[in-house]
């Protein structure tokens, strides 16, 4: 029914999503009827999975289809209707994880991105890494050869060391793997563990670009409700009943979108269930380096027995290194290591070696303190002016990179997101952090973007156009 | 029929390889009989499909099944008898592919090396490299952010224009995607190309990571032979009639292992029937920069319809930053870059920046002449210590990496490669370069590490206690 051309002077992604509105809007596709499986999809027309999913996510996106749990993708009962009021904007970008991660890395030059995952430029530790750099030119560097298939060494026991120290995970450095990014890491996690058509838990509302490489692999995502104060335990114990799980990929601290962390006797919990249940644990603790408190994690429990333990210091030194790194049972970095090769041979050497330079800095730990206070400041800040201006606060962590936050009078915060592109302002749209991309009035705002007043300027004005800022209006 | 064990105990690729062997001696698997395919014994048992390949590339390896094109994996008809002559060796580690990798990998400290694919440390552009990382000290660089996903802009622009000037690909910025080594490029491509089934076309032999990565992509591989100055197009004409690829990977210039080079003809010839037979042609350039002939490429004549082109620096200038290019058709750049985005965000803008640094230092064009020349000594100084024992040249390139030889007296070379290792010598295995793994008295000589006297010393010493080296005998 759907004719795609191969010629190329249309993507294919395009061609799919058209191809299947038009489809819907002829009435070919019924309201509630489901779409092929995606594999059964790209095997008919010959085109890539990944292809397909795009697709898929772009008519998510678009209110025009829905995905149920193990079940697959439906026509959306009000497709026909949303679609007929949208037409007139049928030019307008899809709006969806990947128009939104490529505004946000084509737009890194705006000075207002409060939607990003990152710190401003003069947040980093620009004089370590510059000492770094310095003593990298003065160091003997193994030219020749990919390096150690896991990473360089020195770094590895370093890593190790402070695990058991900080996190009392008692690792050896022949269980730590460096990885091209946490990124990379989750990549080879995604490789090793899941077939096409496992069920893989995932925090709801969580990691976007997560949940399109789990579903490039084939996943079929159970979204894990987040609460203020970590997991909704019961609707997880709920979904194990329904749902036999191959791993959940979950971020206990810190959470991006929501800011909130889970408690030990959670992890313990979840931990106990994974047993029972059989599925891994694949835990990215990216933001450790962002947490005063210094709770453990699942791996601290587990001592990587089920859990596999992500990191980085792209949130802390920069993400530009591309040095991640991940602990696992030694089987399963046997593994992971020889699916790296197979796909990347090696991770740069020279990198793991400059990280390694600013890591052992001696201002490296005064560095962070520094970075504490700031982002507790910019939370306390960023808390307030939201508040004046009537949004609801998900949590208050007062560390970490984020707030979650709600106006109650919008219901759908992407009406906001998209005005504020026009004023080159970039917000975290919250539909995208969903698993199923429904319509939501959450945002996710980056507090250290969140210093600067233009943005509140913007927001106050946008409110008042809308005449949301009167208490009256609001009741 | 066979029973995994999931508690961790043995890894899942010895108990398949193992198991399957147990079935194979006890009749149970008869002589002749088909294994399941791989993805149905994944799906079956429950583990991933790597899993499964690397259990049936280590039978392989072992002589135990064999691959049929399209077909599948059989059990090889004196298996059994094989088995029992070699049963008293069971401990010892099965040589195969991720086996040699390793070696190469965790002995790079070997002094003799010549099965490796890098040139020695002081081959290397140190001078270069060390005031690169100088000058990177001084450069404002971004911290913040993960920089462009494409890659960084300065060093695309400078690819795209040397790419104009010295192979007339008549590309832009825009279609130059910068990778993590051009292995990423591989798995990216891989990817976005093929899906589980598809054939794929490979040079035979040719490269053997490459191999794996496109089967644990569920590729059927089907070898195109590689002559002495190029393709068996007759050969390739013929397979073309039996199959229908997605895809030919090959290496065109200074090939790895043959040291072979197309004619600009047979590359005509070649994306004819691309063209015809709607197949994309992946090139695989790296070598380019040895290449003093400046013979144009497969891109240069299709100029990127249909050709993807891969190119790094790693052979010339160090492969441990780990930056790599693909130039294609922008709508496939546009597809790899969500992909690479979605498998780890961007590239190490540091590491590019680095990179551009030593390609644009004034010295690096007389360091890449100094190469060639030393290279050219190396091809004669190797070529004629070879012929002196009585091997047998595959090709003279005098230029590039390699040297693929063999002594008629040696049917299986891997007797040699086993031996030579309890030496703390690493040669080249030519079995491992075939796509179906079959003995072979062909070995890689990597030219830059055969300018030691130790090794002929070695080699003459094992073929003189074989008496191979009376000339006599070997009539």
């Amino acid at each position: 029914m759907l004719e795609l051309r191969h010629d190329g002077s249309t993507p294919l992604v395009a061609q799919i999503t058209e191809g299947i509105r038009a489809l819907i809007e002829g009435h070919t596709l019924k309201p509630g009827s489901k779409l092929p499986s995606i594999r059964a999809f790209a095997a008919k027309h010959g085109v890539s999975v990944f292809t397909v999913v795009e697709a898929y996510d772009r008519l998510v996106a678009l209110g025009l289809i829905h995905s149920r749990a193990n079940a697959g993708f439906f026509i959306t009962r009000s497709a026909v209707l949303a679609q007929d009021d949208a037409s007139p904007e049928r030019e307008k970008p899809v709006f969806d994880t990947a128009w939104f991660l490529r505004q946000i890395f084509e737009n890194r030059d705006w000075p207002l991105i409060p939607g990003c995952g990152w710190l401003p430029d003069d947040w980093m530790f620009a004089d370590g890494i510059r000492r770094g750099l310095r003593k990298l030119a003065t160091q003997e560097l193994t030219l020749s050869g990919y390096g150690d298939p896991m990473g360089l060494l020195a770094l590895r026991q370093f890593i190790a060391q402070n695990l058991v120290q900080e996190l009392r995970i008692q690792a050896q450095s022949q269980q730590v793997l460096l990885t091209h990014g946490s990124s990379q890491g989750m990549d080879l996690v995604a490789r090793a563990l899941i077939q096409p058509g496992d069920t893989v838990l995932i925090d709801d509302p969580g990691y976007p670009n997560l949940m399109s490489l789990l579903r490039s692999h084939g996943a079929q995502l159970v979204g894990v409700p987040r609460t203020r104060t970590g997991y909704d335990l019961t609707a997880l114990e709920q979904l194990l009943q329904q749902h036999r799980p191959k791993a959940f990929f979950t971020q206990p601290r810190l959470q991006s979108p929501t800011g909130s962390s889970v408690s030990l006797a959670q992890m313990h919990q979840v931990l106990q269930w994974a047993s029972q249940h059989d599925f891994m644990v694949v835990e990215n603790d990216i933001y450790a380096d962002m947490d005063t408190s210094q709770q453990l994690s699942l791996a601290s429990l587990d001592q990587l027995q089920r859990v596999i333990y992500l990191g980085n210091y792209s949130k802390t030194i920069s993400p530009n290194f591309r040095v991640g790194f991940l602990l696992a049972h030694p089987q399963v970095v046997e593994q992971l290591v020889q699916l790296k090769m197979l796909s990347g041979l090696t991770s740069s050497e020279v990198a793991e070696q400059l990280m390694l330079n600013v890591v052992t800095d001696g201002r490296w730990r005064k560095h962070l303190k520094h970075l504490h206070e700031r982002l507790a400041k910019a939370h306390d800040f960023v808390a307030q002016q939201l508040q004046n201006l009537g949004f609801e606060l998900y949590c208050e962590p007062r560390e970490g990179m984020y707030l979650w936050a709600r106006h109650p009078a919008i219901e759908d915060s992407t009406v906001m997101v998209e005005a504020a592109v026009q004023s080159q302002i970039l917000l975290g749209a919250g539909r995208l952090f969903f698993v199923n991309s429904q319509p939501t009035g959450w945002l996710r705002f980056n507090v250290a973007f969140g210093v600067q007043p233009p943005l509140w300027q913007w927001l106050e004005q946008w409110l008042t156009q809308r005449q949301l800022l009167n208490p009256k209006k609001l009741l």
